[in-house]
């Protein structure tokens, strides 16, 4: 499949979300919460829009799902996700770790991925089977030998919920257990999978995460050399349920799921 | 005090340990465990001993107290406090948000300190009633009206210890009481201390903290207009007992405290 327009066309994405987001930060942006009660900035609504609006002059056939402003062609088989700063939270406290994530899905499945970082100006894209690049230079994920040499991050200790705490905690022992406690980074969102697509971490664990949060990075993961799942292993699509797995090495993906036990 | 001169030199400092952090990050450093099973890499040691060359050559008779080196001239008045690399694990993960902390004390108190980030090329310096600087331009804290509304940030859940953990969440649930739990971000070691001085961040509540960790933060949030201290609402010193609050708004301090209770 040769997706050079749409690489193309989410470049042009993250380039018109990056301008409006870049003098936002850590200015007197208006801010406000949403249904949820999750926090929502004006940079997060005017960048999905700017992105929105490209789309709809020049794909008004794809589909779009769009954090902020909901879906559009739900039949379509190409679907555009949007998530216009994936980290809001760390985009309010100024930290240049939130990202711009864009994913093309096809009936379901993410084949293209980008995670836009407007501040440092990195940006990763990802193609299922054709490999991933940092600012247009192939990388690659980091061979695990064990588990427990692994390094760890999940975004907070805030979204495992019931049964999930234990899930996590069972595995942040195992990554500690040769008491390299320190080996866990929290917070950072959709940047700790670029930062493992390119070899810096070994495992992400997250929870809770929706379909705007995860589709854009099972390319970038997955075209570097790593793997994505849900909590069971099973390959990350429109319908599973947001609990996600990734490995750098996806040797080590048994012993994580060992680790967790059932859940 | 006239602190320009001590200024300068911890700008040098600053400088020396950059140098020698930039080229490693996100490199093949070497790393091992130390004694207490933290990690420590090759930038740390070698960002410490470039700015203890300076030091030895340049002020003798001063003191010196770093995380990787030990302690020098103890009976000095003056002492320098060095942090090579403030968030190792951020470093060794290739996020540009730990930091090199330099502080310096003069019978025990911090009057001068530095976080400086290498990557982003962020450098903040705070002087005791003479203000905070972010790359030379004056920097305030935020007012913050309800501590239902602040945004709160801690390095890592797994710092607090036993009665330290229910202290937390219960700053956590008062911060989250309108339901925003999203307005907490984990992660971020020193530099959300300098965020929180810019403005952008309202509490930081952590345990475990070494005086390397600590005493170039006091200058620097306080210089800026908001107020550190433990637990207990005390001012910190180089004999605290590691477990720091930093408010960007002074009038918040009391909420605070209060929602922790005894510990």
């Amino acid at each position: 499949m040769d997706l050079t327009r749409d690489i193309a066309l989410a470049a042009r994405l993250a380039d018109a979300a990056g301008n409006v987001i870049r003098p936002l930060f850590r200015s007197n942006f208006t801010q406000e919460q949403k249904s949820d009660k999750s926090p929502v900035t004006e940079a997060d609504k005017s960048a999905e829009a700017a992105m929105r609006a490209i789309l709809e002059a020049e794909r008004s056939d794809d589909g779009i799902i769009g954090e902020e402003y909901g879906n559009r062609n739900e039949a379509a088989g190409r679907q555009w996700v949007l998530d216009p700063i994936d980290g809001t939270v760390s985009f309010m406290a100024g930290r240049p770790i939130f990202g711009t994530l864009i994913a093309l899905m096809q009936d379901g499945w993410p084949i293209l991925g980008v995670i836009d970082q407007p501040i440092s100006g990195e940006r990763w894209i990802g193609q299922i089977g054709k490999g991933t690049t940092l600012n247009g230079k192939p990388v690659r994920t980091a061979p695990c030998r064990e588990i427990t040499a692994a390094k760890l991050a999940t975004s907070s200790p805030h979204y495992f919920k019931g049964e999930e705490v234990d899930a996590y905690m069972s595995v942040a022992k195992v990554v500690g257990s040769d008491a390299r406690q320190g080996m866990i980074v929290y917070g950072g969102d959709c940047y700790n999978y670029g930062l493992l697509a390119a070899g810096h971490l070994d495992i992400i664990c997250e929870a809770g995460l929706e379909i705007y949060d995860y589709a854009a990075l099972v390319p970038i993961v997955e075209g570097a050399g790593g793997i994505m799942s849900d909590w069971q292993g099973n390959p990350l699509d429109a319908g599973s349920d947001g609990n996600v797995l990734a490995l750098g090495d996806p040797a080590r993906l048994e012993d994580v799921l060992e680790a967790m036990g059932p859940n």
